[in-house]
């Protein structure tokens, strides 16, 4: 195979979820659309002008991100994620008016990850300065989301704000079989009276 | 959406079997490691220099293609294929020593892609000048891989060259249910004496 074509493929198979046969495809295609390899060229120049808000801690080409930024969000209600693309799939929802909080993680025992290698104390201290009446928790419903929430429990109960959760349960169109015991027992638990 | 993230989950999923999420996955792999999005961004700026050999049609980056220049290589068989990265399918099987010919395409009336569209001519002057023994036709086993096998047919028989056709059937390791009826009508056809 010639150098510039192995080289895309070696690229290409390093990404999530590209698999070698995946990686031809795209290789294929990109060779047969100089247009789209240019695009993706200049897409990815853009990536290092990509940081994080120093507030919120999602992310943002420059200073503040533009939901802290948006003078319409809701600045009282702060929703926790630990990863920054979890707040663009939150967006996505359309259903969410308020400000995010980025932890960078979830604590992991064994991963010998601490509150103190998160951002938690940046969170306690947006609570008291910016008059914050709700902290929503969107954390994974699994044993490290568990734990963090139990800590921002403790953290954020003495300063009197509401801490809530959001629901767990079946996913929207799927049937009961479909969803795991973790999910189902989740879905239990969280019922509502109808 | 930050623009420079946003530019470039537009990009990644214009790309074939990347669909929303698996761009999403992509893109926060590539924010997250930026040395990744160096080496692709690298590879990409590599494709201008992938150009078409001009004796065989596969791709070569200057000239005749590494297959075309090696002196190893059996240079009175050609095999014949549509496209040119199915050179690169058949030469990681390794069963493989002659040379290739890429036409181009297939002949497809529903397209109006004719002879004249691929290169057909170019063919039979390589098989008149390069003293060709053999050709064998790797052409998909449908109406249009029919069609170019019988016109290469007709054109090569007066040349005195013998044309094969590699063997179409049951994939390896596959079970019988899995082949469609074309595909099971081939290997019945295509039946060897054990």
């Amino acid at each position: 195979m010639i150098p510039p074509l192995a080289e895309l493929l070696a690229a290409l198979t390093r990404l999530p979820g590209i698999g070698r046969r995946s990686a031809e495809r795209i290789a294929f295609f990109l060779v047969a659309k100089p247009e789209e390899a240019k695009r993706l060229s200049e897409a990815l120049t853009g990536l290092p002008r990509i940081g994080r808000c120093p507030r919120c801690g999602s992310f943002s080409a420059e200073g503040l991100c533009p939901i802290c930024r948006d003078p319409g969000r809701d600045p009282t209600t702060i929703c926790v994620v630990a990863r920054p693309w979890e707040v663009e799939h939150l967006e996505r929802t359309g259903e969410y008016r308020g400000l995010y909080h980025v932890l960078g993680g979830l604590i992991s025992p064994s991963s010998h990850v601490g509150p103190e290698d998160l951002h938690m104390a940046q969170l306690a201290e947006r609570v008291k300065n910016e008059g914050t009446r709700e902290v929503i928790l969107a954390l994974e419903p699994k044993l490290e989301g568990d734990l963090t929430a139990m800590h921002i429990l403790r953290l954020l109960k003495p300063l009197g704000v509401q801490v809530s959760q959001i629901a767990h349960g079946v996913p929207v169109g799927r049937d009961l079989e479909s969803a795991d015991e973790l999910t189902l027992g989740r879905a239990l638990k969280g019922r509502t009276t109808l």
